[in-house]
């Protein structure tokens, strides 16, 4: 494989966080691959509802004209409700994914329907309207939200990777699930643990974004600009293009 | 009715343009309702794709956050693509209505199936995710584009215009469809002589916007706080909260 | 705002009820708008499935027969299950709104997901049709009856108060809902109390299609006469055409 | 087989279309079923639109209480729309089918897709609603009308079938369909001459909802009159129930 | 009716079932409908998932040649997966109906919901697949598994009729249901003594089929041999063609 | 990168195509990855509708046991009809990846919406089944079959890649379509000259599943073997299992 460099994207501002979800990724990295973790310079410190993911997005739009700056071949959005997606595939030519889509199609591919743990419920209707939007209501056999913010899992580690493993045991049981989708980027280093407890797949976005991202640059396969994901009109905000 | 303010905000930073949706919303505003025209203070000079959304998003934060100050009793995002509609609706206490699903739900008040006549094609895309989202797949009967930016609806006004009747004449026939939804804040000015000379509905989704945030505003209905739509976490981003 | 007449049909027979629900209507109406309550001159005591929808429907048709004849702005079909409403705007010129549609329709604007609450279990399918039909099916967090009929609404006034209330509480907290849809005319007076006891928005049909046909009649919006709800072919019922 | 009565509703009061219903019902019918044709004693002489219908669901209802009182084994609402279905299945005791159902139910065992051929193209929305009501919208590759309402079949019998006969050609190559659905009660006597042509099963309603009904009641299985079709509740509108 | 001999195959390879599958297909069979119930030469003993499934559907089309050859006017699958369905009708001319198919469309006939009693939970899956291809998704009101295998049904009959019995009690009331559909063929004989008990129908998916192919058989209904369901072309097995 | 063994199986008996697939898969692989190319060892010489993929399925299955046995980190199911995908999944421990899902998964990532490219028109229904399986309905622009059949593709190279060329530049103008995927695996050889005269990813499933199989090998994420696709229970077949 020829060598590649994935910029993997932390759209809050979180420095911890952002070392945390870079460290997955490169666990997950093939030798070849080089992972830049990034941050916005500015935004949230954490990504809870519709408003911090537009701030996000924005964040994600500065960090991807970096990353296409120093030519990476490819772009992670480590938020699991994948912020400012569609517009970063306008903005940049190499593929963008982002880690709760990953987490999806690799999760049906490993089983027929998948439960999704995620932190608060106000972040479910975020999960909700992306299954719909990928296709994959269908796939879903349940969402579950442990009820504790995003910064959680770092500030109170203990309790919350408790609380997600009560939560995967107890959605596993319930949902009659294949397999579990871990909702969150701060939930990346829980889920090799998880799976060999509970004995079922447990998809980590970070990772399942990687080996999306590396195997489209390794085939070649580019973001189409052919239509609805051409580059942005030129504007005013040409430093974001 | 008790007196009413509603803020239109105009996602993109174009003066003229911001005049001419202030302007037709007053047109369609009832005695008591008192119109303020917006605009963000910096952004996209018109929306042409997801990108060009995700700028959008921010200064329609902004702006929700200056009308709430104002205390206005409902918000209107006046571009097509809802940008930035859940978040406003997280950071907003009176109600926020965009000017696309205004349109579509008044469409199907008087109509069986809608046909669509927007701008470029490559915002298609964008409409065709809003009908998915806000459930009216089944009611539209077709997707149509000018394939003419944004702009040109007031740079070339005369050729724009003439486009969008044509294009409204043609849907009609080729969809039998019931009525049309003018899929663009700056077509806001031909719904009533295009319904005139087709015969059916056109509805434009500002003075929609507005008769429902009146609607909304009387009955004392506002943004649900309970749940998905509860204020945003506290933050780094006090400022547009 | 220009005076506008709007006929509120109760499509059962029942006098208090038509009474009820025309107050209620004009509670809800602007200063200029005029309420008239109809029922119809014959059909059933109240609506508890399809025989009594398929009644209902007739003296539906036979009521907005004689409204059009009066020359209203406008017609409102006050039962939750919409009965006889594309037949309806058949024979209508001016807009004619459901009070199932008109609540759906409201709660979408401020709430991601609503629950339904309504009278008899038998009647959660004329529910579930109509959010088939009018697209909502992903907008609905929860069905629920309270196992009354109809008329104990007003016969039990209190108990089935009490038992709409309860249903309200444990709906919202059960399916994590935004907000509520009163799922019948005859609990139009409890929208405002339950809103102000739960904080979440409860829309009453009957209130919001008021809004509904204001905002249509203002804005010179009337059901499309082109295609599927062209006035019907000539035939043997002229006298209800 | 035991000996079977069923009763062939054509749902308007035209007695020469009635005839030829009955007449095509007799000749599906197995040795051992008796077929009583029967029509309201008012209303329309055809069915074009939802006004129409609403009027026709009254009587067929009026028939279904006949039929029940003889106590026939089935009963057929011999229209494309099935109006009034699931009102009759409340009242009657015996199974009800609609010929809409009927035709599209037996067409899904026999071809992947099929393709409709109606009448005016103002009831193709009718036609849009039941597939959607009854699960079929994957099933169908195409509605197409002959632009000809249903007396014209009587009376011009000629140029109509011509056209249908054309429109079924026509489709047949367009939609790539492996079957098609006459869409009209009217259409009956069509069907066998155009598969023998057209080398694709051509489903006629009428004969399918009579080997429907004469399946359900050798089978002993009855319209389940727990919970949703339930009878209708006590009321002023005994004379129907 | 002319006489009429149907194939009823048993896709598993177990005789007894094979007879009880025969014995139940008789008894709903007309006076002049002879039932050949025949079974793979080689195949598994029970199906119980996707794998059985995939052996079960070559057994399917060794009898269908077979059946072919024999001249008979219609093919039933009698599992309730409906294994090889698409394959066998496009190698039969006569039709051919799956038992799960058969059942869920007899049981939308005459409720609006139904509820569906299976075997193990691992083939639950198999069912959603069904109801998605077949259009029930909405129909479909609660998938229930007894949680014994299905050879059970008959080296346990007493224990395993005894949880069939208990679980459809339960799904009656839990899903508010009209209908239940017994999801195995092994569970054909307990039909008609569950109607009687629980006083809803219970749905029986060998005797719906046989009624469908003797309806199509009638109506001189074959399977459409236009398109997607053309003969298999010609290749190296020639002997199951 | 561990080094990883993957199994492509050809579903279908023919030698050149297997060979060809073969090296269209190690085109793919990563330098650690070795492909073995696998084809049954007796079966269908191409596969042209639904007989042919329940043939081909017993022949994947087979393959399946064989890969399995010799230890192979992943198995790949080369046509694109993912003939006996579940059953697979259900033999398999390793992962098991169809063609068809693979390609459309990609697809996805990369543009908002794809058309689909395959050879005979009697194929499209599998596709269409597909989308609705795997969820992509809504992400598919166009089906379009070249009209020739899969072992055209060798014997006719030079026409049948004329075809797929002008049908790949045809539907990119009429869908308005962001990428292609290439709807047959004797396809995988063009996919990328046709990407460099369209300007548009053009998706080959067999190099898309050799990246996704090396990406679920290498996060160590295995079948599910719980629940659904747990392995098959204990019977005759067991040389298969």
């Amino acid at each position: 494989m020829k060598s590649c460099v994935i910029q993997v994207i932390n759209p809050n501002i979180n420095l911890a966080m952002t070392r945390m979800i870079g460290d997955a990724a490169r666990r997950a990295a093939a030798p070849g691959t080089e992972i830049i973790a990034a941050r916005p310079s500015q935004g949230v410190p954490s990504i809870e509802g519709h408003f911090d993911e537009a701030i996000a997005a924005i964040g994600v739009l500065e960090q991807i004209k970096q990353g296409k700056a120093y030519g990476v071949q490819g772009h992670i959005i480590a938020c699991f409700g994948d912020p400012g997606l569609l517009a970063a595939r306008e903005t940049a030519s190499a593929p963008v994914v982002g880690i709760a889509e990953a987490a999806m199609h690799m999760a049906t591919l490993v089983a027929t329907r998948f439960s999704i743990v995620t932190t608060l419920p106000r972040t479910l209707i975020i999960a909700r309207h992306l299954l719909q939007r990928y296709g994959f209501e269908h796939h879903c056999a349940g969402l579950h939200a442990i009820d504790l913010p995003v910064l959680a899992l770092e500030a109170h580690a203990e309790i919350a990777q408790q609380k997600v493993r009560e939560c995967c045991i107890q959605s596993s049981r319930q949902d009659g699930t294949g397999a579990i989708v871990l909702g969150c980027g701060g939930m990346a280093d829980l889920a090799s643990a998880l799976a060999q407890e509970l004995g079922i797949p447990e998809i980590d976005g970070v990772s399942a974004a990687v080996k999306l991202i590396e195997s489209l640059a390794s085939l070649g396969i580019t973001t189409s600009k052919r239509g609805d994901l051409d580059y942005p009109l030129a504007g005013m905000f040409n430093q974001l293009r």
